[in-house]
């Protein structure tokens, strides 16, 4: 054990300074993560949060280190990781993991980008480290488990820090002690509450998660002492975070072998994640059948009741609402509405009289049996007949689809040619420098 | 209310950012505070934690805002105050305030200091909101109360970025709204675990509870929307944190008139605050009755027994383990060692024949009716006599004697001609702009 009685931090450790390639799958969905994080950062470059956080780290300056999305000056790499987590996860479209509960990408690509950025690092260098960072932070989420997110906490502030440092921790070269001391720094740095969703302090905790990785490489680095199972030990970080400390075998099975990140979902419709098996389902049905509102006269949508408190607004009356409602977001599915732009969601959406009729025709059900991820459907129509279907987002989607739907996702935000050109830059970026990828986030 | 349902909240923004003078009795304590945070500061500039976060901060660079403790350059306000937060508390030798169990100068002074410098701000201006923010930390330190520490938690981590919060927002002229912000953005930034106690982790606590602040202030200026409630709110920081969410009528008492920060301790020994009240009772029976080593047969020294996790090493072995043992400071004030200055705490020193004696002669005991600032000693002589004393830290202490007390200190850490120049500085600084101050740091 690198560290003594501490072996979820010692298996961390050995993991985020192993050598050796990583698994092909595992890098391609990481580059598609990648392509997906490039293409929110920049659609979410001028949210109020994002411009904000920019513009502090802007007006501090300092050494040209690390690139800001949407910033022509360079700025320091933990400065440059606070305010790339911000804006990336403004728009609340980037990826989720569902076991990990939290976002992965945002939290730890900013800070393995900026990290990359100010050692000159390859761009095969970046991906790896961003891969072993995401690895992390679902393992650790998990470990911290639902119980630190019911209690209040956000995994994607907190265990995403852990991966932030993680990710940094490896591009600086740090060794297992190194790297020990930096998981111990961060133990007592991460912070982030679940009260702040619906306010700009959610998208702020990505930064804070990417920002506060990158300073705890860089003071183990530095020779910081910290305590190096602060993680786990009594009164450490997740003792005192309400982490479900559960068993820690099915935790660390086949880490450094089989990546849980490989089961993280992309978001393909601009609204609360807990919508989407719902759209899915209903899209597959509206397309098999070809049906039109006007032959429909219900719609049942059952879900996991964990959602009822995120996403069941009833009768949604802004832009934003309309993304926390089931019976709104299965509306315009059935009526096919684009639910992937982000220019769909307005507050006259909500108002539409051909929307708001199939809304109130739309009924949400629950079920304890069914996943997070899944949904189960029904629509009757006029001839009484009663279609049904269901959809888990867990379902394994073929490399090559996912692939085609996020380079779709990214033109439908950015534009096909933009688009297309960040899919080649990162498609290559184990073969160039990382400087190949961060030029193009600036402009 | 001026955050609805969230009367904290709103007690301290009105208090944060009130209008007037303040009590001429709680002004000077902050004086003293002041030249007694410019003296430990200045003297662990060289220590290993100081060093660290002073070389990531000057690396970085950036906009010439503030000073840092030892260092030429003028670096950005936020990295300012990260830097000479950890320096301050370093030796662990600056102010305590006991109801709020915690430091809460080495976490508000670096983040008003910077905000102050960064915005040109007079003297009298930094004073103030040095003064209001150490009182929101002591107030919202006592709120979170003991549990909240016996979790796991270190107030003066997360206390302290609340009153860090509310000076560096004074300063910028926050108005309340915004102010509610900056507290509700340091709700879901604040952090800092007791599990660090003994490690680099500590000091650099306060650094973090200064930056923290002073990020929140500069935020919610430009327009940052958090949970303005997120202190109190359910599932916000005081809940989610092991609050004791006691009733807040004695908390929020006299707000305003009374400045429970004026019952701040300040240390005089350069050892563990637990050991303090001992030491005095001792060296006021030394010195009434002329005691030498070779008259003494026995000590007895009563404390909380609360102290004994914390400073009950028996037989201490360095110079470090020495300032966390009632046996051997016993000893050391019965034998006349000066206790006050840094060097005398050497791993020599746990070795000296007289000195292990007279420890070995030492026996602790509890009373819990003792209060956490006092202590009960008796110490046997040859001739069967047996004299008795008590002290309690909390005994109000006649402001001049303080001062005097205090300018020594200063004296003993930095040399009498540069303390008195320090001194002459601070006492003058309502009148002088304070850059007067921040000149004096970096030399």
């Amino acid at each position: 054990m690198i560290v003594p009685s501490a072996p979820l931090t010692s298996a961390i450790v050995a993991f985020a300074v192993r050598k050796g390639p990583l698994p092909a799958s595992a890098r391609h969905i990481m580059k598609l993560s990648l392509l997906d994080w490039c293409a929110v950062a920049r659609a979410g470059v001028d949210e109020p949060v994002a411009q904000i956080v920019r513009s502090l780290v802007a007006e501090e300056g300092g050494r040209a280190e690390a690139t800001v999305v949407g910033l022509a000056e360079k700025v320091p790499a933990r400065a440059a990781a606070l305010a790339n987590g911000a804006a990336s996860h403004a728009l609340d479209y980037d990826d989720t993991h569902f076991a990990h509960i939290g976002h992965p990408s945002v939290g730890i690509i900013p800070a393995a980008l900026a990290m990359a950025e100010k050692i000159g690092a390859s761009g095969e260098a970046f991906l790896d480290a961003a891969l072993i960072g995401v690895e992390a932070s679902c393992r650790i989420g998990t470990w911290l488990g639902r119980g630190h997110y019911q209690h209040g906490f956000h995994q994607t502030a907190t265990a995403g820090a852990f991966g932030a440092a993680g990710a940094a921790g490896r591009l600086l070269g740090l060794d297992e002690a190194q790297m020990a001391q930096a998981i111990g720094i961060v133990a007592t740095r991460a912070s982030g509450l679940k009260s702040q969703f619906g306010t700009m302090g959610k998208p702020y905790h990505a930064g804070m998660a990417a920002s506060n990785g990158v300073e705890a490489a860089l003071l183990a680095k530095a020779g910081f002492v910290s305590r190096p199972d602060g993680l786990e030990c009594e009164q450490g970080f997740g003792p005192t975070h309400a982490g479900e400390n559960a068993d820690l075998a099915p935790i660390l099975a086949g880490l450094g072998e089989t990546f849980w990140f490989e089961s993280v979902q992309h978001k393909f419709h601009a609204c609360c994640h807990g919508t989407h098996a719902g759209i899915e389902s209903l899209n597959a049905l509206r397309i098999a059948r070809g049906l039109v509102p006007n032959q429909i006269t219900g719609v049942t949508v059952t879900t996991h009741p964990r959602w009822l408190k995120v996403c069941n607004l009833e009768k949604p009356a802004t832009g934003l609402e309309a993304k926390f409602s089931f019976r709104l977001t299965a509306a315009m599915a059935l009526a096919s509405y684009d639910t992937g732009a982000l220019s769909t969601y307005t507050d006259a959406l909500c108002a539409e009289p051909l929307l708001v009729a199939l809304r109130d025709r739309v009924r949400v059900e629950t079920d304890t049996a069914l996943a997070d991820t899944a949904a189960r459907v029904s629509v009757t129509l006029r001839n009484n007949e009663t279609l049904s279907g269901e959809f888990d987002l867990d379902r394994p989607m073929p490399p090559a689809a996912r692939e085609a739907k996020i380079r779709a996702k990214a033109a439908s935000l950015l534009g096909s040619k933009p688009a297309e050109a960040f899919w080649g830059v990162v498609d290559a970026l184990d073969r160039r420098p990382v400087t190949d990828l961060s030029r193009h986030l600036v402009g």
